[in-house]
């Protein structure tokens, strides 16, 4: 079996990385301070084990229980827990097609087979899908919502409904949540539905991807095998837990930035259209954009074009995604230097 | 199933902590500077994937290649990848008894069942140790070394004899290698071994308990698996990584601290018998004492009566340790106010 595959990490400050989602702002300014303040003595003895300081706040946040919030070493800790906790090896593990390519992984990984369901043509759930996962007899199904990589937002009424007919666990990993423009809220769904975990990360709405630091939120008889069994005793150093600590006490910060990318997003949007390609809605924080048999070069040319400016952005071998990019929206002045080597490429 | 039962970590600082075998002196200087130096910024980005630089140190250490080091989550994620990597559900997971009591949770984490071959009265390993653990099929062997509870160490010639006769993977874990006092160097076995990883962690001789940061040492078929497959993608936060390299630059520092604690633990261990108590020889920064019947109280009592004047020690409830406490040692400080104590407790 093949390893995750990350997006390009390149060394030097001139790249202009726009193909891993991460945040072009700073986290706030009061993790800088935190960090300052801490004393390196403190890492002397072992840390809080469950992180119940950073729970209280993530649980006050979502007005549930510190027994709903389990705290985790990014997102990736929290999905290796549930298969862990949930899934015996050779029991199938449900997700849509395509979906973020860190699932599929993660489950060979555990031995488990993965049940692909295909999204529709505009990336839509298919009605029948959780049908088709009991029919499978899935024990856990990856919904990632917005959706990666369309950037398609599914509603809160579909996602209570897939967990009302699904007789397994359903895991919505939420990483792009803090990019969705509407008002939209789902986690109140966890006291209805004790079969549904959502996912949280700080990576991305709160620019703190080198942090890796996630949570879950689900009923306590979901989060507590995973929080007192198969979690590692000490997942969480101290310092990661003050500065998680730190960046939920000032989100208002985050959801600042958040609304910056949001903006930015609608600008790229535009633009992309203007020079021909077609980028498809997005409710995160990364636009999936088509580049048309009209344009002067295949996707995949644009890629590598790109990387020859100095410009990285995603492409995906996938056959249903060869036609397309995946781009993060970046800072204004980022997205100017994309617009403008897109611009030279399509007009040289 | 029970989860792992840690030692108690109580707030305020009145308390003398002598319970959870936590590094009594500081970390290195060089540690709080590089914390001050650090740019929150630099946390928007995802951290290097598999903390090459800090192999590259620890490789040099040594004087093996980058290849043949995984840098974990602490020891306890190393412990976690070579089961989840390398043993089978159902399939069995050897260790001595008494061992480290994380083992025998781990296994029953994933389902293995545990064969556990009695040491000897003076904590020997059985000369028929391997013999037994092929036997019984283990497919993978957890030895601590030097050994928990006991302090005792075993020497490089049996861990290579023992690795020669098994047909399956020994971890042998040197979580308190560096309190040894004598000259001791097994790392180089992993040369001629190719079942043989080793497991190191700054919580002990380098004063970061709080950080979780360890890694394995074995040849490279060993290691890849684990790096590339079984790992989470971005294990260890960017900072944990800057910190821990700059405990392995500033290593003398460390070992300074560490030949303090020997000193100590040799003044410990007289001043124990010289109150009627009689401690093991002991080659890491805790004692195994025994409380005899002469004493004015149990080993449970003398637990719980330090307790009562704020001191922490370990009491262990496994039959074979009902008569025994375990204690860290401490600063000259803190052992002077434990000896102080124990001798108030014997003589009221």
């Amino acid at each position: 079996m093949d390893g995750y595959l990350s997006g390009e990490q390149p060394e030097g400050n001139k790249i202009i990385k726009l193909n891993t989602n991460e945040n072009p702002y700073p986290p706030a300014p009061e993790i800088q301070v935190a960090i300052h303040k801490f004393c390196s003595e403190d890492l002397r003895r072992y840390p809080p084990p469950t992180a119940d300081k950073f729970r209280d706040l993530a649980a006050a946040l979502h007005n549930v229980k510190r027994e709903n919030i389990i705290a985790t070493r990014g997102g990736d800790e929290l999905l290796r827990l549930l298969i862990t906790t949930y899934v015996e090896p050779g029991e199938p593990i449900g997700m849509t097609d395509p979906t973020y390519s860190l699932y599929p992984v993660l489950a060979q990984v555990q031995n488990c087979p993965v049940v692909k369901i295909p999204l529709g043509k505009d990336w839509s759930l298919p009605t029948d899908f959780a049908k088709k996962i009991n029919a499978a007899r899935c024990k856990l199904t990856f919904l990632i919502n917005p959706q990666a990589p369309s950037g398609k937002l599914i509603d809160v009424e579909s996602i209570s409904a897939i967990a009302s007919e699904l007789n397994s666990v359903l895991l919505v990993d939420e990483a792009y949540i803090d990019f969705v423009s509407k008002d939209y809220s789902s986690v109140a769904l966890i006291k209805e539905h004790s079969n549904l975990v959502f996912l949280r990360t700080l990576s991305k709405g709160f620019s703190l991807a080198g942090l890796r630091f996630g949570y879950g939120i689900a009923t306590q008889s979901l989060i507590s095998p995973m929080l007192d069994k198969t979690r590692d005793s000490y997942n969480l150093d101290l310092l990661s837990q003050i500065i998680a600590e730190t960046a939920l006490e000032n989100r208002a910060y985050a959801m600042g930035n958040c609304d910056k990318i949001i903006d930015q997003r609608a600008r790229l949007h535009r633009s992309l259209g203007e020079s021909g390609l077609r980028a498809e809605a997005s409710e995160t924080n990364f636009l999936l954009v088509t580049v048309p048999q009209s344009f002067s070069c295949s996707a995949e040319e644009l890629y590598m074009r790109l990387k020859a400016l100095g410009i990285l952005i995603r492409y995906f071998s996938d056959p249903r995604l060869s036609d397309k990019v995946r781009i993060t929206v970046g800072t204004a002045e980022e997205n100017d230097s994309l617009m403008s080597a897109i611009r030279q490429i399509s007009n040289p």
